[in-house]
């Protein structure tokens, strides 16, 4: 285990979907593409959940200083 | 996949109109012409929304870290 | 003691449950799997809780600028 | 188009008059002298607007981190 | 003096009970165990008051960026 | 113009009066004896003006990015 | 003048009170022992005003980033 690293969980839900919780209180989910060690991320056919409105995002690119947390969807 | 970058996003978007959202709330649409790694964006045609409102802005360079998100216009 | 560095603490801590205390007031607690220099933190079988409110999430990839603290479970 | 970086807008625009919006709400107007990679900007009899009271600041350094977005000022 | 750095005061306070003011308004008292330059803080018999309420922390990592300042206790 | 930097407004203003605004909203004056790359200015005679309220500082140091913009005082 | 750097005028203060204005908008005075780069301070004998309020500190290490302005008192 001492050799894994955080964004490792990442690693593996690419592909996959996955849900952001913003600092400015939105969530967004979409299916990861890529993302970097600054924890920018790249999803696709994503949407954006704030205050029970949806807004459909399609491609976005977050960047990764807005990001609390980021969770591979359950399935 | 594994050698996907976030921002290659943004590269096939070049020449394209792009929908930032900020931290301030407000949205900057426009024709992306340029970035850089800190997501540093010039945009022309640019126009800025907040609260119903909208601004036209011309040419502008969004300073990357005022960013949220960056999203290809659907077609 | 002098050579111990203040990380020693989460190190000690790997495949346990631990607290993190987020600036947005929530709190997070799960299964630490990994954390890096920023403190950036892998959990599993995470959840959140805030305002009373739990919410289950599973993996969870968390910023480490988004932490206050980070705690070892009391057993 | 490939080689265009975001700040080159800025230096089709030196001796010109741009606009500044701030992260405080308030917009700064003024002639473009100079500006380094920060968004550091060196402007020449600028104006600061808020909720419409207008304040004349003659020569200004705004620091970089204070700007949301720089437009050369339409013609 | 001149050779004096700033962080030699908490050298001088491993192993004793020091009191951290938090940016979030919150008192953390502890024994100090480590830290390092970026003022991550490693405490055991941590105790967190805020508005009155004390909650028991045991041992606790702090995130550098979230202390306003340290101070040892008075004896 | 191509060489200019932006910090030679302030090069020039190297014993004389200058205006701070500063992110707190209140502002500063003082004769400028020293500044460095990261805005940290060190002034003299300084006074500070916030809500019609003027406190006396003397000698004062500010840190960089507490600095909105930094104006020479007209004559 | 031109060799002048913005921290020389905390090395004049050192063994000499100084008054810390705080982001948080607290006043600490204290005695300065050392304090280096990035603002980080050390200060002995200190005490925090607030509101009217004032609390005893004694010896205390402030975190850089927490600091709007430093002033020697007057004598």
């Amino acid at each position: 285990m001492t050799s894994a690293r955080p964004l490792d969980v990442l690693d593996k839900a690419k592909g996959k979907r996955i849900i952001l919780r913003l600092k400015n209180g939105s969530e967004v989910t979409g299916v990861l593409q890529a993302f970097d060690l600054h924890l920018n991320i790249w999803l696709e056919d994503a949407e954006e959940r704030k205050d029970d409105k949806v807004v459909k995002l399609g491609s976005v690119l977050l960047r990764g200083d807005t990001i609390i947390f980021a969770s591979p969807a359950t399935e």
